[in-house]
């Protein structure tokens, strides 16, 4: 049993948290908050163990009605790995603990590729990721770059890619951050970073990325074409998509046209939270030319896309289980989950 | 067990499906849809029985890969309660349909309160849909203040209520309909209908409603005032609402401030669709004045609270269960639904 | 000429700007800025006189092609009424600075009462600003309310207001603020501090305000209700509000049911910035009972109500204009300005 | 004098109206609408005389205070040229009453190319407009798509453009449209129909468009590549557009990185009805490569920029001004407009 602590039981670390609890092969073994809220008595109620950074503060959650387990340093004494999940810069910080410890750890989308100098996407690097002691998880947008692109390089040879990522504006559970009534270029300037953080999963692709922010809650979408070293066949491109174990099709005929209705679709499917944490490709949208171009939409679900990631990390950085089809199996099956 | 076909499989009727579904004493026999769409193939995902009012179309359905089980009139031949959740306005067409195969029916707040001649909420008025044919579940939002005012009438005497329903423009699964960047007044006349809706099913009750839309898409938000016939004291109401058995408590110390927050702990909990059945009143927010008066805010999920009602509805008008507390709590149990 | 000066050329500031500018009794001697921005260029283009107050960053202006006329200290030397539109809370800070030159200064709502010890508005209490040395223009919520209670409560005395206010999520130029799928409490608490904030300038009304933030950028909602000492006719309270030189009726007939619609309307009428100076209610919303209850719906455009009624409080401070009236006529017509 | 009428004084309409009237060359004979409303009335307001299609409705506009001069038929009659700006579809309907009175008339991009003969752009193909009977002038997005490309290609010679269209949900002024939090796929299939309408302008460019539509009201935001004959140098593409009396340069060091932001500026400079006539090009996302390609974003504001260009096809078909650059130079100076 791995021992896993998760620290940041925020959007994406509540969610590993529940899939590392459904895998036979890891143990949750706590998950920590920096303040009494409505998160922190969820993991109570789940019976997760709730480990506090500033134990001066446990008044307040007994207040609220919170039971505290300890320290966030304890936690992290515990475990044999811990996911950090706290917000972007903030987990750098953290590194200091985890060495002292001399734990390993995974950082999330929101820190630089150098704190841990390796960058995670299963489909593409789980190999070099065994037994190391930091990695990186890439982030929602580069995981769902990664997955098609290299699908797409193994059958055909990538030249080229150039993707727009319109990307959702607010988490669905955050009141605070907008915008309200904008598209926002970000960045302004052409590239964006996300060209370049690919390539610290697939260094060998020419991308050229742009990004912009859009009022909307879930769900970014990718216009994504490819300049191929031969033509595709739509067909074929289908394929492989539909056997990828973490790839999806929005099927043609269902009248999905929006991250709306695919959300909407998850729902009534039962997933947990609503949670696609496959890349949604829109089958119609699958379109080659003759001069070896290929076009095509994708969702992603900024919360869920990492989630499984994640614990296929875990598993690579233990080392029991030495290549991806296996782990990625087994994440899967844990999570009843087949892609849509 | 009680045979129920859902005719309309939409955002209502799906949850509907679900629920019956759930009850030891049901049967879902049926739901039905016009068109092929994701939500006609979820049905065939759960097993449920599909039907077609147009069985022209069968083809179009086997197209997108989709099972069709026969018509809607044989569906309506084969239950004892048909649950009508087409849109507002189609249901009243339906009924001649309904009367034809002498079933028993229930509509939705879309339909006038004439069409079926009675308006229900199972915590108001259950004994009187005892072994009725015809049955209308009142909207959401005055499913909503039906709840509220009935427990506070009950307890101290409502002289006048005063309440503004803060709507949201569209279902979440709905990228059609706005308003995006508008607060429209709907109607821009005082008062809105929804008093006189709340009057059929709690005629003695005087209330002045104000209604608007806004650009969101999960749960009304209602601000509530009442005169009272004698002061109340916070601590009492607040204990009012814990036991209701369709009420709960937005519980201070965990963060909530909104729908955004509110819905993501349905989420967190587990809840399927997120859906939240109970009215979701902010504990904080409860305020009484040494001169008779209560106010209060409550979210209202609009897809769900219905749901539980409509359940308790065909109980009610197959008669077999005689009182609204035995029902709910069936109802309630079934769906593992105990409030925040 | 009274020498004017705008401290924080923002939202508020930059309407203040132009409409002192419009003035013949006034002059804008300076308007300042922090950061290069559009806003610091478009200054420039209209010829008023830019200050910054840290001058070392004179040649980041320099840089973006923005002129600057020196420091905010030098402004304020110069100026014989400052009007203070930094944001809320940064205002306080420029108390010191003022009395230092012993300068008369006006503050805007998103500073405290005590700050100025005097809270204002033209139709209310024009007078007790007379010669003043500090002033506080509410906020455009409170200018709001102050319009139209005043004017009811002269006419039939006012016993009690229910008031809620639907706020707008961010002002239109900003791409920052939420919430962006979210009806937020704001507070969560009943009641809200509009009311405390409302008898600042009316302190003999007994009312109670809640307030609620939704995702649009332009206008606010109110919701109102009056209990008064005798009947109102809905006729006169026409009359009464038509006679009002700040507020406007959104006349029956025209379509206009939402803010979008209102906004579109002022733009449509060559309004600058689309600005509604005035409180827009709704003709068709104006209600009044037997037992002398008045409601109504009003919408008021947060970045231009206060304009008007701080170029009056700039008047009165100077005192040469010792009556609203007078004030107010002056003000209006200078910007071409009669209520909708 | 050239006398215009305006079918349809809505969104387009109103803004084709008072640009024709600020012409010297022009007389603005009439404007038409269906409905008494808001803009009905500000057409009174400014004197435009209105007519209505169905004379019977005469006294509903009476009754809401709106003078109508007369039926569509007699403004038909008596004019030049009749600017046909009725919702996509209708104009269609109008072409048999057009060919009645044999008179010139243009249509907007809601109507396929085919009921025109001819689609237009000012700076692509004025001279083949010259003295036509009818012509189209093309939507918002293809307008700003004919403009970038066209000056591109005269410069470097364009090989293959790729660009995506991120388009408002609803004009400002519409609360009934949507999404309200959704990304829309607009269409699901790849191209959209983008493309083929840029080609009935330029019919030489090879081109890909993609599109899709989001919660924001004002301005498209485009997303365009182009592989070029030649290298582009960004310094004389900045050039090039700043030489361009229909683009813009949103300059770098302003802060400007949203549509909200830019809409702020416009109005703070004083444009009517905030209206940007010009494509707004962000100058820090021109990007050129070394091996041909060039990237950048462009705002369209939706509402403004077919104006300025249907004002010229009037010029056009009259055909008294024979060449692009003089009409241009006519129209924007009347209108006081420079690009940004
Ligand atoms: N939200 C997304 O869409 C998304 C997608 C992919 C990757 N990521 C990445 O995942 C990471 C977490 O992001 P998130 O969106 O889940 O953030 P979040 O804000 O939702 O959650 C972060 C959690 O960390 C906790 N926290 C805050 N400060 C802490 C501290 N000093 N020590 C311990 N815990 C602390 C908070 O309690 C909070 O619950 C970031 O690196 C982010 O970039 C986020
Ligand atoms: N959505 C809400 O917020 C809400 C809340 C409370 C009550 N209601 C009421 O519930 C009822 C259903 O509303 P909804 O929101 O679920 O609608 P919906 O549009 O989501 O679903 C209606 C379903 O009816 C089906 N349908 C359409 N036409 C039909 C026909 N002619 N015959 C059979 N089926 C047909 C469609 O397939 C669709 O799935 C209405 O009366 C509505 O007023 C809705
Ligand atoms: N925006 C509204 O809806 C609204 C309505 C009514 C009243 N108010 C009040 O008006 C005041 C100004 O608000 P706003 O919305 O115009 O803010 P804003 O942020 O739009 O503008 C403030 C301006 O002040 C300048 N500034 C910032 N820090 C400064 C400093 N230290 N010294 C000098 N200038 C500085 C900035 O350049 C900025 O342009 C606040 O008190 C606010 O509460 C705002
Ligand atoms: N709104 C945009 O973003 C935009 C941009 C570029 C082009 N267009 C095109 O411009 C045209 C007009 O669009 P719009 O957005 O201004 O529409 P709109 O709905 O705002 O205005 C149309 C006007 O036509 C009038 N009208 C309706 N039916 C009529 C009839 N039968 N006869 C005469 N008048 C009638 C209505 O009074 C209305 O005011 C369409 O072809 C549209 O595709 C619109």
């Amino acid at each position: 049993m791995i021992k896993v602590a998760v620290n940041g039981y925020g959007t994406i670390g509540k969610r590993v948290a529940d899939a590392v609890f459904a895998q036979k092969d890891m143990e949750l073994i706590g998950v920590s908050k920096t303040r009494p809220s409505s998160e922190a008595l969820v993991a109570n109620i789940k019976g997760y163990p709730l480990y506090i950074a500033d134990i001066s503060k446990k008044e307040a959650f007994s207040n609220a009605g919170i039971e505290v387990a300890g320290t966030v340093e304890e936690m992290i004494a515990a475990c044999d790995v811990v996911v950090d999940a706290t917000p972007g810069g903030i987990g750098a910080k953290n590194k200091e603990l985890y060495q002292k410890y001399g734990k390993k750890a995974i950082w999330e989308g929101g820190e630089a590729h150098e704190l841990a100098g390796f960058s995670f996407n299963s489909s593409c690097n789980y190999k070099d990721a065994l037994n190391r002691q930091f990695t990186r998880v890439v982030s929602c947008n580069t995981t769902g770059l990664c997955r098609i692109i290299q699908a797409i390089n193994a059958e055909y040879g990538v030249k080229k890619v150039r993707a727009t990522m319109v990307r959702r504006g607010a988490d669905p559970g955050d009141p605070k951050r907008g915008p309200v009534d904008a598209i926002v270029l970000n960045p302004v300037t052409i590239p964006s970073h996300h060209g370049p953080d690919l390539q610290t999963v697939l260094p060998e692709i020419d991308i050229v990325t742009t990004a912009l922010v859009v009022p909307t809650t879930f769900m970014h979408m990718h216009i994504i074409q490819m300049d191929l070293m031969k033509n595709a066949s739509v067909e074929r491109v289908l394929e492989i998509i539909k056997n990828h174990p973490r790839m999806g099709l929005v099927k043609k005929g269902l009248g999905i046209t929006s991250t709306a209705e695919l959300k909407e679709y998850a729902s009534d499917l039962g997933r947990p939270r609503s949670d696609l944490w496959e890349s949604c490709i829109f089958e119609e949208s699958v379109s080659a030319t003759d001069n070896g171009e290929l076009y095509l939409f994708q969702a992603i679900h900024q919360e869920a896309d990492v989630v499984v990631e994640t614990v296929d990390a875990i598993r690579a950085m233990i080392g029991e289980v030495c290549d991806a089809e296996t782990s990625i199996k087994i994440t899967n099956e844990s999570l009843g989950f087949s892609p849509i």
